[in-house]
């Protein structure tokens, strides 16, 4: 029986990818339920969304349900299978630091999703290009390398490794920080190749991610999907330096 | 000596009120640094932040600063002083469930936020109210009524009390949930006063934290600030229905 079952949106790497890469480098037995479809006596995504007798009710995707347990917000799902599959420091102090980095990168991409859609999600990017592009200048100008200084300053920080964020090796952080940083590369490639010239930590990390065995594998498979213009991380060329 | 130290701007409640309200609910002995003055030999803000041999460094306020530990990110904050203040579920799950509320709390605060400041948070107001008027709209149109519908269901369906978010007495997540219903409705008063009308378990969920003794006795103190247009939650008429 799958141990994991994974509820996003199919067609978009999205938030889900966070968790996605805590699954494949974590050797999980996994199913991502609305591409690949629910086990039999599983419910469909909707199903949960819609049951109203759950009290652990997710509000959004992701979720991840494994056995009986609901589990909502990318951030704290990835601290719960970090937990389970040797990808959260062991620490108390520093595994709650990972959760606290996960939540910050969280943030990032909410910022990095809000240039393209930043009157309202709801709406076409076509409706609100004018509030964008002045949206992405501030994010390339400011944001962009406050967040990426910030994470070059907890890697030349960390006691125990020059390589991960937090303990003596990779954790659900590192995997998202480099997602994060193949993502802003996707939608802002200009920007990022010199935002990332000045922030060599951080690109080398994103490389040592990506070289990881059971993530090459994984980002080689029918399993990832393509960043697009559906998606959070969007390139929009007139958006990008 | 006292025990936990909240750092977080002066002069608005922001996200350090949810902190303020975990603190003031726990009976915590503590001291907002910033607005009341470090205790002999302990840092100010500026001087975390700017510590780069600190490894676990907050990317920005608030943070909490209790002995050698120091947490940011809010909802986690709340979590941690929860755990230790009795104002989390005493299981793991509903104690998970806690975190995952507060967070989709923080998620809807994030949203509130960007209604006057869609563009850039660097911005004024005023140079980007005409996309602040389409995202106030849609805000109040759909997200409002699909939070408070998620958290009306919440309440619903906790198996343990009819009158706070899980488990049997009053966590973190409800105090949070009160002050972002309070926030929201000093912003968009008439919006929200029909918003209540139609969830009626949040409304009162609201006016049963408010009504706390130890809650009580810090919103009517010095150590409780106003909300206003220098906040998260601004009251900009032409932005309510």
């Amino acid at each position: 029986m799958t141990e994991y079952l994974l509820y996003y949106w199919p067609g978009i790497p999205g938030r889900g990818e966070y968790v996605r890469l805590v699954l494949a480098e974590g050797g999980a037995d996994w199913i991502d339920v609305e591409r690949e479809g629910a086990p039999d006596g599983e419910p469909a995504l909707s199903d949960i969304l819609s049951d109203t007798s759950r009290h652990h009710l997710p509000f959004a995707p992701p979720f991840l349900k494994h056995g009986e347990v609901v589990l909502a917000q990318t951030a704290l799902i990835c601290d719960y299978l970090g937990g389970r599959l040797s990808l959260a420091p062991e620490g108390k102090k520093d595994r709650r630091f990972a959760l606290q980095l996960a939540l910050t990168i969280a943030d990032l991409v909410a910022e990095a999703h809000d240039i393209h859609h930043p009157v309202a999600a709801a709406l076409y990017y076509e409706d609100q290009k004018q509030a964008a592009a002045r949206a992405a200048e501030t994010f390339r100008d400011t944001r962009i390398p406050k967040f990426l200084g910030y994470f070059e300053q907890v890697l030349k920080a960390n006691p125990d490794s020059q390589d991960w964020l937090v303990g003596e090796t990779r954790s659900h952080a590192d995997l998202a920080l480099a997602h994060t940083v193949d993502g802003l590369t996707y939608a802002l490639p200009n920007a990022m190749e010199a935002a990332l010239e000045d922030h060599r930590r951080v690109r080398d990390l994103s490389r040592r991610v990506r070289a990881l065995p059971a993530i090459a594998e994984y980002l080689d498979s029918d399993r990832r999907q393509a960043f697009s213009e559906h998606g959070i991380f969007r390139h929009y060329p007139e958006l990008d330096a």
